[in-house]
């Protein structure tokens, strides 16, 4: 085991009447906040509306900014600071999902300091202060919620650069399940699949004698595994729907990777793939990561196979490869989201495989269960295929 | 699941250096400390000295109160406060297990307060102020390095009283697997057997779709399994030591009871045991432990069935009853950690089990999986025979 700190200070007020607590936990940290949302579904659903009468009951004075995509950008950020900083503004609450919440996030800290926001994500500028961040989740899957980090896109030659520090950590979470209903079943389908990859990104790991954080995670994918085909049965299984969005927050809070190093390599492998093509993360995850453990299972098949057996349910007297059949039923589990798994499946040909490669690392090498090259990489993608 | 809150401020900063970072931290809440402790132990392992230097180091002004025992009284707790008011301290640092840190936190609560500490845990006073407190932990078992409650004796009655609340959580937790490898054997066994209990209390719950809390737990209560017998084989085997400190933390930080209701009832029928006969916390669970189990069994014994297989490996189709075979294979390890499972073996005979049941409850009705009359507590020391 590695040494390591671990804090989730992010106050998570989960269940059926959470939002109630909004009006008592937003009054905490001053009276003038701005509401930052992306827009359709926020309103349409009547939450928004929910949101604004609360805040007005609390006696907060309200300043909106909507309008956030995914992949936040940076301009949208920009505008963001300015506003907060014309407004005086005590604090941000993000009402969404990732996207939302990342670019308060940037928004929070842009507005404690006199230069440009993007030096955070240069390496210019070094974090320190940032306005405090409240949180009403609508999209289980980044784990934004109650992590420190944040990733957003500047347009101008579309760079997606991330930054983070624990300030960045939102101060409350409300999590009501019931306001993911009306996620449509594919969006749902990424987040899980992003949820579960913030998770084997970090149980892939060379690091020995780790094994309460090993067991958390399989908890946590196994749970994941079990909730998934009944939220996409029944979008309304409260309890289906509670399940995932637990998960997905304990997948990214810190907690899966305390006292390991993590891999992240299928990760950067998919920002190369949606940095060309117009494909959603998750879906990207979903065909990415079954690549990547066929890789890895040439060389390094050890933790596949305990992968295999304790999550993908393989007996240990499997008659072939524990690692291989593993790797099966995750891409049979993804095929049942109705998640692409092949780039095939998601029109994507292998014209730009060295280019991406290239593009991901270089003559460097990425990843820590397996250290890959480039062409190594390029053979990934072809797994892919 | 039932609506919950969660969170966990405290900076854990867990690993063979960890207290290089002592200096750093304390340094952050001020310039003067009260230095916590018990006594023998900590001096005789040189761990007080290194203390002792690096507050000097850092320029932090040193009072120290020893002398805290098991079950830790009031008159120590009141002796901290008067301290802490007469030099302005800022701080505390608990180096130390539960008791000492119970004991700070008290101290912590009553130095921000006019009155008597004793108020806050008849409910006279409501927590809303404390000093910060810091701890470095020396033995993992009651989880308080990061909990939000303290519990103390008051030699007045000698009642037993609890109190908590979030401002008690301490800032940062200290915890270095290597100062836990001259603890006895029958100390460390004990705190295996609290930190299981802490697990079991939230465990054994008719609350259901609880999926991810149940399986986080058996995560942790498996890996606590796994490397009992290696601590007890091998007091230096770092890894070993190292699952079971963070599984004694994550036990009792409040995850594994999120969105469940608790038990709490063996808690309570082995404090009635350890106020008459001088017998350790974690001993008495023990005991208390597996006769409850066996109570329950009788009347609702599914969530024993699911301990009994994803827990102490029970194979689904084993032939007689499940939950049964599950308690037994417990006893079995709690035996193999030289814990005493039978009243007898702790030589306490049957003359005070009408009187430790009324105490307990009186005509009420205690616990929640399966809610027990005086009668049914009567019952369960009786099989604990």
């Amino acid at each position: 085991m590695l040494d390591f700190q671990f804090s989730c200070p992010t106050k998570i007020i989960f269940g059926k009447d959470s939002e109630q607590q909004l009006g008592s936990q937003i009054s905490l940290y001053g009276r003038k906040v701005l509401l930052h949302y992306g827009g359709g579904s926020v309103i349409k659903s009547g939450l928004h509306q929910r949101v604004i009468n609360t805040l007005a009951e609390a006696g907060v004075e309200v300043v909106e900014l909507s309008g956030v995509q995914p992949n936040p950008r940076l301009s949208l950020v920009r505008e963001g600071v300015a506003l907060c900083k014309e407004h005086n503004i005590d604090s941000i609450l993000a009402v969404g999902g990732g996207s939302v919440i990342d670019s308060a996030k940037a928004i929070a800290a842009g507005t404690c300091y006199e230069g440009d926001v993007w030096d955070f994500f240069t390496g210019k500028a070094q974090l320190s202060e940032a306005l405090p961040l409240g949180v009403i989740l609508t999209i289980p899957a980044a784990g934004s919620e109650s992590s420190s980090g944040t990733v957003i896109t500047n347009e101008d030659g579309w760079l997606k650069r991330s930054m983070g520090g624990e300030i960045l950590r939102p101060k409350f979470a409300i999590m009501n399940p019931e306001l993911t209903y009306s996620l449509p079943p594919y969006q749902t389908a990424c987040g899980i699949v992003d949820m579960m990859a913030h998770i084997l990104e970090r149980y892939f790991s060379n690091t020995e004698s780790v094994e309460l954080t090993d067991r958390l995670s399989e908890a946590a994918l196994t749970t994941i595994i079990n909730n998934a085909p009944k939220v996409l049965d029944n979008a309304e299984d409260y309890d289906a729907r509670a399940e995932i969005m637990w998960a997905g927050t304990l997948a990214h809070n810190g907690l899966m990777g305390t006292g390991r190093e993590g891999d992240w390599a299928s990760h950067q492998i998919e920002h190369e793939l949606s940095g060309i093509y117009d494909i959603a993360h998750g879906a990207g995850l979903a065909i990415v990561f079954p690549a990547w453990m066929k890789f890895c299972q040439r060389v390094n098949p050890s933790k596949l196979a305990q992968f295999a057996e304790r999550v993908m349910g393989v007996p240990a007297d499997f008659d072939g490869d524990i690692a291989l059949e593993g790797i099966a039923r995750f891409e049979t589990f993804l095929r049942s989201l109705a998640m692409p798994v092949r780039l095939s499946e998601a029109d994507i040909d292998n014209r730009h495989f060295e280019e991406m490669a290239t593009k991901c690392i270089g003559d460097g090498l990425l990843g820590n269960y397996v250290q890959l090259s480039r062409f190594d990489i390029v053979e990934i993608y072809k797994l892919a295929q």
